[in-house]
């Protein structure tokens, strides 16, 4: 998952929760390279982004090749199956990649794979230096293009704006350490802790602006899960609601099939929706559902690890959970979510039995409670949005 | 109730959510006064602050005589039936005062009460112009004693920090006005909107920072209102645990007095108490508190407003309601409450029947939500501190 709208807006957070992994530093927090290094990585980053929701399995990556202090050639990796940033920045630079340096916001691949190993590309076009954002986050690769291109004599710089790095392909590195894709639980809520009424309204919680970044968000994630209760209550789209921005795949978790037959989600045209259910369930319904272009998978077990399972295998980096309480708790016990967005509405709708963000987790004391890490408050038009990341051992 | 915590770390907030109030200018919005008129009235705020929570049902004031541009004299008004901010600061000046500059928080009173009228002692003492922060906020009495210096041929300038004296005197303006003490809700939930687990274990929701906070606004309030549910979940002190601060009137709102005969409220060397009850509830119970030192009253009808009643006759600005979610919905719903203070700590505890910090307000559809006005976000420590007002109309 990209988070570019948080970096970029990096300063209208809150003076004691500017984050470190926002600053020009190294995971070690020393500052690597020029203030001209970090501009040129920064350009590479916003390269990257414009493929935001469309590489995975592979990460978001951009290059820049620099001659005589002016830019020469471009580019970012724009999908699975297409050549990589360095090719294409190369490719733009022609001749006049010799002799110049290369801006890559991650280490260059030392492997053939669809395409021929960039560290070879780097080395044949001459150039004299290359500046790398981070290394690869896989260990067992990790290092390996840096130094291919030393042996050849090209001078390497690490660690440039590093942390933005890292947190722009914060999904990609989780799927290469943990094999699973990123799960980030979202949710909106009001000032005292409801996500609907009593009798569950819930449109709308939060204003334009949250919703507007929301939709951001979903053209940034790979695929987005709810329950069906959730298609039954609200009816949504789950979609980018952008002209010409990525839409997940729109993900149903439903034991039952207890579903409706008319649902925006069964609307394919615009984009795809995937229902997750157990062997057997409901037949008819499933038929319904293929009919109309939604994609029925049967489980043996119903759960949040086996869909991330399955949703790794499909090969994504990052899979937005949208869900309500009951499926959120079992998410997050289940350890399917490493990062929560919760979005605080500054209004009071009251409600002993309302529903709230996240249904039963066991704990009996507060001391039990799970608390968030690198937490980042962020006002979103009238609203808050806060984000962090649940404690590493729960992960 | 007085808020310079807030206004003091302001710079703290949110770009976009620093308030007019803590702007120096009047309710207009513009800039009324010199920039040392502006230092030397949030003087006068400073010296007000220091009988927070001693004064009511006066206001918080504060007064500085100036003499070529230097302090010769300051005051504030310590407590009801004792002098006038003004009185302490023209005898601190003497014989200084003759051709000075007074500056006061609060329009000089104009009738004989409890002491002679301020505008009378400052024609007396000859000072040459006085400078007003705002003016008396009863309609009927507004603006006199501005005309009778005028008369006098004192030169007057009203308005300079006016949002920050009306800020210091919200309380005081509210009781004014409504004839009702000004009601605030606090409450501490977790980023999940739960006050406490399932099982109603509470302690803590937020971290040491914010607890202080809540400490500081309980010096700066009148009374501190619990319901009996809390009493015995809880079992708190409600005391500012400040040394030398002022402590609140603790009240706990029973109308079975089913109340334990052990509680931290029953000790009543360090706080008063005062228990509300329905008339003829628990004899035995109240014989117990009354003999402990804590007041017990009963009412014909145990309600909110008739709650809020009795704490005006008794001369209180500010009342803070630190209950659990019924009684809170309760006191919402009667009009008792018009400000919201909300902590939330960035931890998820998870509970579908875990307490949240409002019960049932009627509401159906998510567009009835009473929507919040003039709201600030602030982080407090590593939570965040929500402040905003209940919509006017529900007021």
């Amino acid at each position: 998952m990209d988070n570019s709208p948080v970096v970029a807006q990096a300063d209208a957070s809150l003076p004691n929760y500017t984050p470190e992994n926002t600053l020009p530093v190294d995971s070690a927090g020393n500052k690597v390279g020029s203030d001209f290094d970090s501009l040129m990585m920064r350009r590479c980053l916003e390269l990257a982004r414009r493929a935001l929701g469309r590489t995975s399995p592979n990460p978001l990556v951009g290059a820049v090749v620099v001659k005589d202090g002016e830019i020469v050639g471009e580019g970012f990796h724009p999908r699975a199956g297409e050549p990589h940033a360095e090719v294409f920045a190369l490719r733009a630079a022609g001749e006049s990649a010799r002799g110049a340096t290369v801006y890559v916001s991650l280490e260059p691949c030392n492997h053939y794979g669809r395409t021929p190993p960039c560290s070879e590309g780097l080395i044949n076009a001459g150039v004299s230096k290359v500046v790398v954002g981070m290394v690869d986050p896989n260990p067992l690769v990790a290092g390996g293009g840096i130094a291919r291109l030393r042996a050849a004599g090209i001078e390497v710089l690490v660690g440039v704006e590093e942390a933005a790095c890292q947190q722009l392909n914060e999904a990609f590195v989780h799927r290469i350490l943990y094999k699973r894709p990123l799960g980030i639980l979202k949710y909106a809520m009001t000032l005292d802790g409801k996500i609907a009424t009593t009798s569950g309204h819930s449109a709308w919680v939060t204003n334009q602006a949250a919703r507007g970044e929301v939709h951001q968000l979903r053209a940034a994630c790979d695929a987005v899960i709810v329950g069906g209760n959730t298609v039954r209550q609200d009816n949504p789209y789950l979609t980018s609601h952008q002209v010409g921005a990525h839409n997940p795949l729109r993900v149903v978790m439903s034991r039952h099939l207890d579903l409706p037959e008319n649902a925006h989600l069964w609307e394919t045209e615009e984009a795809p929706t995937l229902v997750l259910t157990e062997v057997g369930a409901n037949p008819n319904i499933q038929e319904m559902l293929r009919q109309k272009g939604v994609e029925v998978v049967e489980f043996t077990s119903l759960t949040p690890d086996n869909v991330m399972g399955h949703l790794y295998e499909r090969g994504f980096c990052s899979v937005l959970w949208e869900c309500g309480g009951t499926l959120a708790a079992s998410a997050i016990a289940q350890r399917a979510v490493q990062k929560i967005l919760a979005f605080i509405a500054p209004k009071i709708i009251g409600g002993s039995h309302a529903p709230t963000p996240v249904g039963d987790l066991g704990f009996t004391t507060m001391t039990e409670a799970l608390t968030l890490e690198n937490v980042r408050w962020r006002v979103v038009g009238s609203d808050c949005l806060v984000e962090g990341y649940l404690p590493r051992q729960h992960q």
